[in-house]
């Protein structure tokens, strides 16, 4: 077992490496990584950093030949030959060699593109641009490197027992929902923490301690390197850049309104089973059910990622019913701002109704609210996305207004042809 | 730092040793020792353990293969060189060459005697018999041995990261405790919590948070071997077996009446300073205290370790007025079943009238209370005390009626030679 509060005592700030290895990411990423290169390798794409907690000024905590440092690091990362063949040999979703040969080929060889860094107004404008498959890939290191920056930059001055102590809390407080979660029948939860974990070594912690204390209830990890070392199942499928990617590069209002529906026809094409999950909330679940055509009743589930997660459960299970489909054949995803109460919460209401599930991030990973003198380790809401495409601006809407991207004029456009009216706001904590 | 969780989930129960030095003892025991060696070396004496917590069936619950070869372990010590050179050359309160080299050239070819152990009623008989020297070094390792495979025993059961749960808990406890204990302006507080410690690691653990949460308010441990390793104070100075001893061994009553009075005589003639602290319950405190000689009064302080503490330290001030003293130049320690709610009312009570001091045990080095289902790691009275010497019982009142022990007869002889009337009882939790 790693005694977590020695090595952030021991650490040597300057070389140790936030992120170890080119599959210390998300899987979806990889999953979507392979469709783009598949059906639109040659768009170019911008992401940038986004920290949406504006009081937390980053670059004030931050310093920034040390953030060189790490994202330098990444760059000079490439596919292992243990990693490389994890990926080729494993079994995903009960699908061998869900990664074809010509995909691997091109990611054995991939580096990370370079990277953009600026500081404005005691924030860091970071931004990556180039080939969507390779810039993409930026996204989930570049967050985990900002995360574990600001922690260790908190971190740093204290003592040896102080931080022993931390983390003796914050191992307490995980292990109090992991015995609360343990009282649900038929749960199914799974990490979803990559993007905003406290740091590696402490959402390795969490993931092994879910794994000893829900046992087949804990369905695995988001990330892929640790379900390769704790030998567990990756998960995840796809997220928001998709559609918001397609439908900037949509031609006209029409080609708008029809772009979330070509990334899932897409998707169908590549994928079955449990892979096909529907994200319905990038411009409006309401309007985006609605309009849905017929096939996409037939996928096997729902991911609820934003909004009022009860009523984004709701709206699923009617359209569902409309379409002649059981709604206990679905599974609906759980995974926007997720705690142990609103778990258990949501397990009751659903549980029978459908088949539910967790991806648990932010509070699964880096839940250290209250545990330093001015909560100065608490999460906070830090995104990487897509802000462009071939030179247009991507506008996402979301089922919450506080979560919308994009220019407001495109964001108009985008609300008239989806046809989104009033939207319930809800804080974004992380 | 020790990472426990893990130290205690690969232990090879069979072969790590509890015990790992002759000086993983209190140093209280080594004064008493050197003190016994002058002045009664040849007095045959008999320890003897007793469990008060008879609810805990502790031959139930640790193997006696394992205690055996544990106690065989204990007596297969002898001090080492480095330990020798330690207490040769340490400076112990301000004094070189606090042990004698006669002392020390026995104490180095010293092994500790045979022990007895048998079972019966689900507890363990373990007595030691032979020279007082010698055997009443065995009391604080025979403790820790009992206490720690009582620990071993309930948590040789649990995963990894239960455990590391479970220790994470613990410290977080000690943290808390730390950091209430660290507001009390001018607290003095030292560790006396090796003898019901829940294991070796721990009480080192609870000692170096101490040493850093609380800076110089901590003014050492009692354990010589962690104040070695630690590079702090040994703290101590003697105990209930002096004048139980010394009272089995009177001829009669008027002898009997003495006894207490002979113990600190001798020890008057060998140490001076912080060291002359009366140990004044044994017989009671306030017939002590009414028929003790004026030089008495002299001494640098008292220890209160039974009956009310409050009531105990009154009496003490009220007793150095009456002779003249200055209660402002007297110290007072507090050693009996703290917790830092007690530690913090004695403190406010007693800071300024007198030197206050804590020495600190069992709920420093073994709270581990509400834990565990069942509350399995509650720590529990264990004690291992003289029980005759030259073949007559020894006897203990104390304040507290809980704590008394002896054959009824002679508790009846000494209550009525030492004039003690009704006594308040107090539950002896620890």
């Amino acid at each position: 077992m790693v005694d977590i509060a020695t090595r952030v005592h021991n650490h040597n700030w300057k070389i140790d490496p936030i992120v170890r290895s080119l599959i210390d990411t998300d899987f979806y990423k990889l999953l979507m990584c392979q469709s783009i290169f598949r059906n639109k390798r040659d768009t170019r794409v911008t992401f940038s950093l986004i920290n949406r907690t504006k009081s937390i000024r980053l670059a004030e905590l931050i310093d920034e030949g040390e953030l060189r440092e790490q994202l330098d690091h990444v760059r000079s990362l490439s596919l292992s030959r243990g990693e490389s063949t994890w990926l080729r040999g494993n079994t995903f979703y009960g699908k061998r060699q869900m990664f074809r040969p010509d995909f691997m080929e091109w990611f054995e060889t991939l580096k990370l593109p370079p990277y953009h860094l600026e500081k404005r107004d005691g924030q860091y404008e970071l931004t990556f641009e180039g080939a969507w498959p390779e810039v993409m890939l930026w996204e989930i290191p570049a967050l985990a490197v900002l995360m574990e920056l600001r922690s260790r930059a908190v971190t740093k001055d204290m003592g040896k027992f102080e931080l022993e102590v931390l983390y003796a809390r914050a191992m307490s407080r995980v292990w109090e929902k992991v015995e609360k979660l343990r009282q649900l029948d038929g749960l199914r939860l799974a990490d979803f923490g990559t993007r905003r974990r406290h740091s590696f070594l402490w959402q390795d912690w969490c993931v092994q301690a879910m794994l000893e204390g829900l046992g087949t209830a804990f369905t695995g990890t988001s990330n892929c390197r640790i379900a390769m070392r704790r030998d567990i199942e990756a998960i995840g499928t796809n997220a928001h850049e998709l559609p918001m990617v397609y439908a900037a590069l949509a031609e006209d209002d029409a080609a708008l309104a029809r772009a979330p529906y070509n990334v899932l026809s897409d998707w169908h094409e590549e994928h079955d089973g449990n892979l096909r999950v529907i994200l319905p909330d990038t411009y409006g679940t309401e309007s985006f059910l609605n309009n849905a055509p017929d096939w996409l009743a037939g996928w096997t589930g729902i991911r609820v990622d934003s909004g009022d997660p009860a009523t984004g459960a709701e709206a699923a299970i009617r359209w569902w019913q409309e379409r002649g489909e059981d709604p206990r054949d679905k599974l609906v995803i759980f995974s926007d701002g997720l705690d142990v109460d609103k778990i258990i919460k949501l397990h009751h209401q659903f549980a029978g109704r459908v088949k539910v599930s967790f991806g648990w991030g932010t509070l699964l990973t880096n839940d250290f609210r209250g545990l330093t003198r001015d909560d100065s380790l608490a999460p906070f809401s830090l995104v990487c996305k897509a802000i462009s495409a071939n030179g247009r601006p991507t506008v996402k809407l979301s089922d919450n207004p506080n979560k919308a991207m994009g220019p407001e004029d495109e964001i108009a456009r985008y609300k008239r042809v989806f046809g989104i009216g009033e939207q319930a706001a809800i804080d974004v904590l992380v």
